[in-house]
């Protein structure tokens, strides 16, 4: 029964062409289809690389013929057979549709029983994804999943021999790490070996790769999984995978260069796109203006205008005690659907807390001359509807959108409904330009406010512009940091930033996080001691590969490029994870159970 | 002070040639070594790459020399100079030993305390290793050390490249899977959104590299961590990485060429060393029959040779009860330093339980013509001594050492024997031959027999060898299992298997353990729900990352290859971890402390 495996297969199921017409051939897969005709029965064999059409009959082996009226869907066998060629039965839309193999050995590897739900008819999936996340180990046999995880792979692959050979070297840093309480976002390993002590999981090996620099590692890189305990959003993992670098003696640019370099060469290879060399940038304060989002999507335009001094002058009283007012115009192309049912949900959208909690937005029809139809053409006059149609740039037919408010509640009402406006009008198909729009964001600020004071918007080891150190004392809010975003289409793939190495400034910055020394001491104790000792200038950044892989690939979810992810609650439905513990393992780890909920599930 | 930096380094320290002379460059690194001769002040400039000599003359540039009488070692500066010749003395032991750079400008990055232990002197470091740890990322700054993390990360990413050219896929599985109560190696992770339930770190990918397998995804490899909660032995480490190898339609051939190929390639780009093709293969059963061991060091001779037939009819009372009699014989070139006193050593070495726990050990010294000077000459006729010393091919000056026991006894004790006389005789250095002696060892047993009856050699997914079945029934003892070892010098560097992809011969392994229905659901009822569907035929092999980069370094310690290692504690002494967890973080894990030993640390 194993003939055929000591063998080995001549070809995989994706190779054989016209050319091999005549040839003997053994070919190893899975039943994907199977079409019993009486005198022929045809088997669409199956593996990673492709679909071949293998035919069976009585003439050709009776033998064979006979084992494979037996087949049935997802079979694993093994078929000996002769190429030949299909003429006129060629199947242009198969990679090998010129041949089929006229089979004269067929041995069964493994039979299958009744799939809960069809791997062939990849196109037409009806499954629940509760059922395909049961079995993934089918679910991953759909075409359109494994070619997902080839590209993964491909991407990882790119990237780990591009930062190579620029003299970065792949180390690695420890999973189980230091548990500082007070930060939630952590899993915690009890340590058997020291009772009553715990592990962390490490949500990223940040700490590790700055002391590498201090190490004299120089540049470092590693694909390297990090652990979050966070209520699960939509699509957001336990364990991810990240791209993380360090360069020391670097500057933006420094980091930029060779990030880029893996980038562009993954798109050319794997998707035969040239991107442009080198990426554009944009800092903060511009994205924010022009966009109000720090990961602005540029697939499209609608772009914001400041209107304010128009606004202020126009007598409309709406506008009156707004900080700022800006725009969108809604080009005349687009603004067909836009009636005045749809503009209500965009109102509505706005002033949605999440969107920026707008107070109202303001609308017009721009007509011929610049003036306007809008509920506000009462409120502002005809010499002012144009010159702010002129401002705007608006042709007849456009519609504009206004909000006036806070600057923050501008940007962030307007950015809502930028974004909405891509989706329902489906501007980035229509805007039929490049689709693969990667940009630097640089500049952020050094620190958010928050009721507790400052906080770090990145993390407390990013260097502020060195420019601007004396605002550390006057005007914290104002320091821009040495910080960058890329971001792909609105998507911000990766982060990082230049790192400080001067105790001093270190010392400041915590001063104005409000850090005892105490809490310096337990939180970062290790780090400030690895500092005393001659720490090179460095900085680096993380990219997400799970983000970078799913955008790649056209996948609409994480899970799509994970091969065995977890549900929102955490759960793997597969293997049944996570499970109770029994009672003695959990006594050698010194830990118990306690205030679990009425009907705990263990 | 930023100037340098942005400006950039011109060359790495280790660049520098005599074709350089002239050429003004930046250099960044850190000071080596500094000597201050009055009128000029020599620092030698050391980075990963190298080190160069840098100049400080007032004649060259006062500033810059100015700056230069403040430097300390271990400062980590930018020097700008021209790169001049030293002629006479020129420094051979250094790769830029040719030239010098006449600084002109210095700026300090960073100052440095006084190191806690000297990394310039790396050959005579008599820092202790716990003090080394607690500074991990200046030890990591000694050369010797670098050279490991360099060697480590291209020989993690030659195994990438190979294997990705061969057409493997590399693909990530989870680290937080699903725990199996009883088994006590896992460590455990409470679940925050799951009250009560914990998820294990994973032991390693086994069951879903199989199941990458079941899905199709033909051949499968990931450089991967894996977690085993163990009582920490000397050279052991709580996590630890591995090259994980799957792949579909295999035979112990079609595992054995992909990982040949990689180590080849390894040893050739790496080290210079031109290894065989294919490396050699050895059964299990021959291994421990010739050399007592499944993981034989073939660097040096010491064969066991088989003399019970002689022995029997030697007459001697001791050899009379003896189920195997073997010898080894120590050439004569070696056997000098055998005396007495040292001899006395070796039997109770031999005599020790991690021994083998040999009732004894018997030697001789072979004269001209085969007779022997031994405490069995009395027992034993010259006649037979002369025979005997043909048999195991002894020259006059050899030393014959026998041990007669069971065979598992004899085997263990004369293993034991090789490997102490291989340390104390220098036999390997004498030998003079091949030092990287790979080689497969294979047809290891499928059972170990316990107390508790059969237990798999490997795990319960090996495949017996399928012309064994029937034994399975008969003697499970006698089957052998289609396993294999990688093995280095006496090391075990990997070890994988043929998987069991048939369910009746998966259920008769289960039988064989004894493990009930229950127990078989709780433990693999996913994979054996998996293995429903059409699995193809597969196999695998996982090599030790950490120890194969070890040995390759020529490494004593997996410490000297693992950037942040713990102690056999699990304790990283230089972050201080495992650390104390707050109780309210404790109570959202639905977790509490208990059965804490009486001083409780945290």
């Amino acid at each position: 029964m194993s003939t055929l495996l000591e063998h080995g297969r001549t070809h995989d199921c994706g190779s054989l062409r016209a050319a091999d017409v005549g040839a003997t051939v053994v070919l190893f897969g899975w039943v994907h289809r199977r079409r019993d005709l009486g005198a022929r029965i045809f088997v669409q064999l199956r593996d990673r690389f492709g679909i071949t059409q293998v035919v069976f009959g009585k003439d050709l082996d009776a033998a064979a013929y006979e084992a494979a009226s037996g087949l049935r869907g997802e079979f694993c066998v093994a078929v000996k057979g002769e190429v030949v060629a299909r003429g006129d039965n060629s199947n242009a839309a198969m990679a090998t549709g010129e041949v089929e193999v006229n089979a004269t050995e067929l041995q069964v590897f493994s039979p299958a029983d009744t799939l809960p739900f069809n791997v062939a008819d990849d196109d037409k999936l009806d499954a629940s994804e509760a059922l395909r996340l049961k079995h993934r180990y089918l679910d991953l046999r759909r075409p359109s999943l494994q070619k997902n995880f080839v590209l993964r792979s491909r991407l990882a692959t790119l990237t780990r021999i591009t930062l190579a050979e620029q003299g970065f070297l792949e180390l690695e840093t420890p999973y189980m790490v230091k548990y500082t309480p007070g930060g939630a976002r952590n899993f915690l390993v009890p340590s058997r070996l020291n009772p009553g002590m715990f592990y962390a999981l490490a949500e990223s090996p940040q700490i590790f790769k700055q002391l590498f620099m201090v190490a004299g590692m120089d540049k470092y890189f590693q694909i390297c999984r990090c652990f979050r305990d966070e209520d699960l959003r939509n699509d957001r993992q336990p364990e991810f995978t990240q791209i993380d670098v360090e360069i020391s003696f670097a500057t933006p640019e420094r980091v930029f260069a060779p990030i880029e370099r893996l980038i562009r060469r993954a798109w050319s290879e794997v998707l035969g796109v040239t991107l442009p060399d080198p990426f554009p940038r944009m800092t903060w304060a511009e994205a924010m203006n022009r966009f109000g989002s720090d990961k602005p999507d540029l697939r499209f335009g609608l772009e914001f205008v400041d209107i304010t001094d128009l606004a202020h002058k126009s007598g409309a009283k709406i506008f009156e005690a707004a900080k700022l007012v800006k725009a969108i115009v809604v080009p005349a192309a687009h603004s067909e659907s836009l009636s005045r049912g749809r503009i209500d949900k965009l109102t509505e959208l706005v002033k949605k807390r999440e969107s920026g909690g707008a107070k109202g937005l303001a609308w017009a029809k721009v007509q011929e001359g610049g003036s306007w139809t809008s509920p506000l053409t009462k409120a502002i006059s005809a010499e002012f509807q144009a010159e702010i149609s002129a401002r705007v740039g608006a042709e007849p037919g456009s519609v504009v959108l206004v909000v006036a408010d806070e600057p923050h509640t501008v940007h962030a009402a307007l950015n809502a409904l930028r974004l909405e406006l891509r989706d329902s009008l489906d501007l980035v198909k229509h805007s039929g330009s490049d689709p693969w729009r990667f940009l630097w964001v640089t500049d952020f600020p050094l620190f958010e406010k928050s009721e507790r004071g400052y906080v770090s918007s990145h993390h407390p080891f990013t260097s502020p512009r060195l420019d601007q150190l004396a605002l550390l004392d006057s005007d914290p809010s104002q320091v821009l940091a040495q910080a960058y975003d890329l971001v792909l289409n609105g998507n911000e793939v990766g982060g990082g930033s230049i790192r400080i190495h001067q105790s001093d400034v270190q010392a400041k910055i915590f001063q104005v996080l409000g850090l005892s020394e105490a809490q310096i001491q337990q939180k970062f104790g290790f780090l400030l001691d690895a500092f005393r000792y001659g720490p090179p200038p460095h900085g680096g950044i993380a990219l997400g590969l799970d983000r970078l892989s799913m955008l790649m690939c056209g996948a609409q979810s994480l899970r799509d490029v994970i091969a065995f992810p977890k549900t929102q609650k955490g759960t793997d439905l597969m293997t049944g994870c996570p499970s109770g513990a029994d009672d003695a393992q959990l006594a050698e780890l010194y830990i118990g159970h306690r205030d679990l909920p009425a009907t705990p599930e263990s």
